[in-house]
C-alpha cells in the first residue's frame, strides 16, 4: 500500500525528507507520492481543499497530511478509514475531512495514542515526524487502524468552515481561495453559480477587487482570449478561477487567498 | 521503462504530485525521475534547453515534458520516438525537439488523439494531468506509440528559434539564456565562440550589460579567480557563463534571461 | 543499499534531477531519499548541521551531500565509512564530519581519485554530477570504498568551526544558526544551557536582537503561549529556538543565520 503525503512544510528545510526517512525505516518497501508540500504555512483550509481536489487522481493508499498549527496542544491525532478503504492520518483539525467525505465518507475513526507506533521520544513540535509518519508507515505495512488507539465518533471530528459565496440575481460575492504559480485565482464558485447569474462562455462581466473595477469575459480556456484580457474560467478542479491571458492575475490584482471578489453581470 | 518529467509547474501547487498520481494509477510499477519543475512559467525555450542539456545524463525512457502556454488552443499534443528508442511526450510547441535532435533525431511522430489513453473528461487547462501523463504512463507500460493517434510528419513539428550570437573579430553580442540558483548567467555561447575571439583562460575581456561596463577574466572555474572577480567560464553543459567568484552575477547585474551581453577583447 | 541526498542545489534548476539520473543510470535499483536541497547556497555549516540533525532518522545507506563552494579548486573529494557501517560521500570541506561523528565516528576514509568511477569528462564546476553522484551510486551497488582511491587519515579531514555560545550566570550570548519556513530561529543552544541560566518552562527572559529588546517566555510548545507572544522552546532536534506564537519570529526580527542573540534572565 502506498502513502500520499501533503504538508505545509515546504522543501527548503529537511522536514519532508526526514519524514520520508522515518517512513522508510519502518516500511522499507513503501512508495511515497508527494502531493505537495507548498501549502501556505498553517493554512488548514488550503490544505483541505487541495487534498479534496487531488485525491481522486491519486492511487488509493494511506493519505498522510500535516498542516498543524495546534501541534503540541490539545487537538487530537487521528487516523480514519474511508468507506472505500482509503486510510487517512493527520491532526484532528478539519484537514482530512473534506477529502474523505468527497470520496464517500468515513467508516471508522481512531485517536492515535498507542506509543508503540510512534517514535520515542515524541517531540512537542514535530508530530509529523514523531507520530503521523510512523502511524502512516505502520498502516501501510498492514497494521490495523484500531491498533493505533481508541475509536472516536466520526461526528466528533473537527470540521472546517469553507467560505460560501453569496449568489444574487445579477451579482455574486465570492472570495479567492487559492493562488497558483501562474497567478490564477481560484474562487469559491462553481460553474453552476455562474450559470445562475446567466454567465456563459462569451458573457462579459464586471469584477470588483479591492474597490477597483475591471471588465472580464467568461471563457473556456486561456487561448480563447486576447493577450492581457481578464477571463473567468472553470479550472481543472471545477472551480471558477480568474486569469489574465498571457499574464498573472494575482500579480495584477495583488490578490491573496481570502480577498473579496464581486462579479456583476454587464448588460 | 521509466519516465522522466520536466515542467514549469513549480512545486508550490499540487500539479506535479497530481501528475505523479495519475501515472502511478495507470502504471503502478513505473519509476518517475523529476528533472525539474522550476522552468520559468511558460518559458518554452528554457524548458527545451534544459531538456536538451540534461537528457544525455538520464536513463532512457519516456521523456515527458510540459511547458504549455497554448493549452486548450490549437497546438497539437504529440508523442514521438527517437532513433535511439527514447520516447517523448508533450505539447507540439518546440519543447521536445532540441533534445530529440541532440540525441539522434526522430524516427516517428504521432498526434495524441485517442481518448482511450486520456483521462475522462479532459479539462481545458490541465492537459499535463489529463492527456500527457496518461499517455506517458501507457507508453511506459508498453503501449505502442502508434496507438495514441495518427502519424504526423516529423518535419511538421513546431520548432523554436534559439537566439544566435553575433561573433565578430573583436566583439561578441550574446544573450543570457538562463540564470541558475547560484546567480550564474548562462549565455548562448560555446567555448569555440570565445576561441574565435581569441579568449583563452586568463584573457581579460570587457563585458557590457545594460549600458554598464565591467572587466572580466576567462577562467576555468570559480576558484581560479579572486573573490569578487567576474569570470567567464565554460559551464557543466558546455555553455559559456558569467559568474562572480564568491557572489551572484545575476544579482549584481540584475540580469534575467533575454538580457543582452556584449563581450569585447581588451588589448 | 539506499542513497540519501542533501545539497544546496535548490529545486529550480536541473541539478538535483540530473544527479538522480546519473545515479539511476549506474544503479537502476537504488532508491534515493532527498533530505533537502534547500541549504542556503554555499553554506557548508548549515548543510553540516542539517545532516547531523537528520541522519539519525534516516535509513542507513550511502549518505551523499554536496555543498561545495570550492568545486574545481584543491579541496579533496572524499568518501568514508562510519563505525556503524554507513557510507559518506562529498567534498572534504567539513560538510560530512559532524554527522559521521554524531553517529559513532569514522572507520576509514578515502580520497576519490579513481576516474573509473566518475563520468567522463569531469567538468570543472559540477562535481556533484560528475564525481560524487557516480561514486555514491557505485558504493550503493557494492563497490568497496577502497576502490575509489587511496586511504586518507581521518584526522586530516577538514573540520568546521561551529559557533559556541557564551553562557554566563545571568546572560547568554548565542547566535542564530538557522531559520526555518515557519520563521522559527534555531540557536546554538541546548536546553542545558538555558537550565544553567535557571530558565525553565514559564520563566520570563529578555531577548536582545540587533540592539532591540523584547520579553520572551520559555515554553514547551507554541500552543502554551498566547498569540503574538515570543517564546524560547526546545525544537524537535533538541536545539533552543525562538518562535512567535501564531507568527514568524524571523520576519518580525528580520533575523538571518549568524545574527547575535542575547538572553538575559528577568528578575
Amino acid at each position: 500500500m502506498l502513502i500520499t503525503f501533503l504538508t505545509d512544510f515546504g522543501l527548503e528545510d529537511d522536514f519532508v525528507g526526514t519524514c520520508h526517512g522515518v517512513m522508510k525505516r519502518i516500511a522499507p518497501e513503501v512508495e511515497i507520492i508527494d502531493i505537495t508540500h507548498g501549502i501556505q504555512p498553517q493554512s488548514i483550509l488550503q490544505g483541505a481543499l487541495v487534498l479534496a481536489n487531488t485525491l481522486p487522481y491519486l492511487p488509493e493508499g494511506v493519505h498522510l497530511a500535516v498542516v498543524d498549527p495546534g501541534v503540541g496542544g490539545d487537538r487530537r491525532e487521528v487516523a480514519f478509514r474511508g468507506k472505500d478503504g482509503r486510510l487517512y492520518v493527520g491532526p484532528d483539525n478539519g484537514l482530512l475531512l473534506p477529502a474523505a467525505e468527497k470520496l464517500g465518507g468515513i467508516e471508522a475513526a481512531h485517536e492515535i495514542t498507542n506509543r508503540e507506533y510512534a517514535l520515542e521520544p515524541v517531540s512537542a513540535t514535530f508530530h509529523g515526524r514523531d507520530i503521523f509518519s510512523p502511524a502512516a508507515a505502520h498502516l501501510a505495512r498492514g497494521v490495523d487502524i484500531a491498533e493505533l488507539g481508541p475509536g472516536v465518533e466520526p461526528d466528533s471530528l473537527a470540521r472546517l468552515e469553507v467560505p460560501r459565496p453569496e449568489v444574487g440575481e445579477r451579482r455574486i460575492r465570492a472570495c479567492c481561495l487559492y493562488v497558483d504559480r501562474f497567478g490564477n485565482m481560484q474562487l469559491n464558485l462553481t460553474r453552476s453559480d455562474l450559470q445562475r447569474l446567466g454567465a456563459e462562455p462569451g458573457t462579459q462581466v464586471e469584477l470588483e477587487l479591492a474597490s477597483d473595477r475591471y471588465y472580464a469575459v467568461a471563457a473556456r480556456t486561456f487561448t480563447d482570449a486576447r493577450d492581457g484580457e481578464i477571463i473567468l474560467y472553470e479550472d481543472a478542479y471545477e472551480n471558477i478561477a480568474i486569469a489574465i491571458s498571457g499574464g498573472s492575475a494575482a500579480e495584477t490584482f495583488s490578490a491573496r487567498p481570502g480577498v473579496d471578489v464581486r462579479i456583476t453581470l454587464v448588460d
